[in-house]
């Protein structure tokens, strides 16, 4: 029986979205069992279906503004961070929440802990590739200011997340770079390609922001201050796209004729682009499964985070980057 | 009478689509007069249309592969050197090259030399936004591993070039970060952060990757790493999405119906992301006018390049931005 908690109050539409996908996700039997973690008397009212639904009260919330230190001191009792204590104690097997994504960070590695051996747990996001496939980005903005050796345990998390949850034997690893030739990249890159040779992972060597969805790698590692731009130009590209095809359709008769004909192919592209339909991205690093989603997350997203941190829990994601770890860094 | 060198040899069509590209560029009465360097005896069974068409020879080329130092120490005679060398004699004003980009600054730097209180020139890629106006890309490649000083005169370059050439009178100025808060950035950014708010421009302060393209800032300020990745992405994205398109019509009969409607919207859309509609990107703080383009260049793209560099030459790009950096930095 998976069990699962969920931020009720993290997220720019909590609590009523997050409730909602809550339920949506016991109803399509996603989980067993949800965890809301909140304030017991907002959240209380908003349930409709309490099937597999319980609530564990927490009087605070961490805002969206909130710095991760300032969040770390003073929201102890946050319903972000009764989630990552149900996971420390056993009672449930992953955590999801919306909320403020730097404070997060800094409560998973506080409650339950870093991983041996990784010093800088990474935000991995899934983006649909041009071949049908998935590549993750990692990481995509949990840590600036990498050094070398932080970027070697993104790739080899990289690699035990894409080996362990998409079934791919051995993951191409790139390392984000401004060009695939052997003198390009910055200080930081230069010394991690080199060290990148001496790991027993599938390396590459260099990719290109191109190489980000079209296929060419499953693993593209980056610092989190160039993970994240690449993930939000991502983002705000495809909304541009869809924005600019609304427009025109509105515009002409032709064009809303031809729209008819072609709505499948939009809505298929919708859902690729669409942050909802990924749900979240995993937090590796940080001892147990944590699913760090949008802060627009609306109730689709929430039900989809959680039916990536049950897809996590049956794969025993935890395990398998434990013990990934474990094989590199002792041999 | 505007007087223009192009780079024969330069991009991966040379010399066939630089020479049909000048030609069309004359034919268009775009400029009067284009010198082609590189190859002679390559150079000119090429040419079909000699009208307004000269030939300068070089020896040697700058193949795509070498090192910025490589190139400039073995190739001082190549087809791209001697377009800046024209440049800087005075037989040209401008130049353009599909060539190496990293021997390209090198060169310009070289032989043009900066303008003064510029230490680093910088690309300055031009983004269509979704408001229907352009936002600048600068640094786009040239310089990873920047210092503050450098974003600075970025910032101030990029504020000159969309006012001389857009006509925008107070350019919004973003700094690229993984947020817009103020606790966000990095190391580099955060120092830039605080010093742009001490000199003479419209600084926005904090953007992200999805404001490239949404219309909400004028000019994105980053490293050229981190430039090199965003644009990279854009261009990847775009394409990807395309080609999404195109494999959807391929399979459906439905669809091909409603691509035949919507055929306008699909031509706008790929003209915006298009590289060879823009023509290609001006290299900002060497004391001339000198357009990059992408390497896959066609002759579209040579003609767009070279028509940007004929509105440069009229705009009095390379005064303005002069005035502008002894005005900043006598004051």
């Amino acid at each position: 029986m998976a069990r699962i908690a969920v931020d009720a109050m993290g997220g720019d539409f909590a609590p009523q979205a997050v409730v909602r996908g809550a339920e949506s996700a016991c109803r399509e039997k996603i989980v067993e069992q949800i965890i809301l973690t909140g304030n017991e008397d907002l959240i209380k009212p908003l349930i409709k279906e309490p099937k597999g639904i319980e609530i564990v009260h927490a009087p605070v919330s961490v805002e969206m503004h909130e710095t991760p230190s300032g969040a770390l001191r003073k929201k102890r009792d946050s319903s972000m961070n009764r989630g990552f204590e149900l996971l420390k104690s056993g009672a449930v097997q992953a955590v999801v929440t919306a909320g403020n994504s730097g404070a997060a960070l800094a409560f998973a590695i506080f409650t339950l802990g870093r991983i041996g051996m990784v010093d800088r747990p990474a935000i991995a996001t899934i983006h649909p590739n041009i071949k049908g496939g998935i590549t993750v980005l990692m990481d995509a903005g949990g840590n600036v200011d990498c050094k070398p050796a932080h970027l070697i345990q993104f790739a080899i998390m990289g690699d035990a997340f894409v080996r362990s949850v998409f079934g791919i034997k051995s993951p191409r690893i790139g390392l984000l770079s401004n060009g695939q030739e052997e003198t390009k990249g910055n200080e930081l890159t230069r010394e991690v390609h080199t060290m990148m040779k001496s790991i027993d992972v599938n390396y590459i060597g260099y990719v290109e922001g191109t190489d980000l969805h079209n296929g060419c790698t499953d693993v593209v590692v980056c610092d989190g201050f160039v993970g994240n731009v690449a993930l939000k130009i991502s983002e705000g590209i495809a909304e541009s796209l869809l924005s600019f095809f609304k427009e025109s359709v509105e515009k002409s008769i032709t064009k809303r004729i031809g729209y008819f004909f072609m709505k499948d192919a939009f809505e298929e592209l919708r859902k690729k682009v669409d942050y909802s339909e990924h749900g979240g991205a995993p937090l590796l690093g940080v001892d147990g499964i944590c699913i760090i989603c949008h802060g627009k997350s609306d109730e689709k997203a929430i039900k989809n985070a959680i039916r990536l941190a049950r897809n996590f829990i049956d794969k025993n994601l935890n395990e398998s980057i434990k013990e990934t770890m474990i094989s590199y860094f002792q041999s």
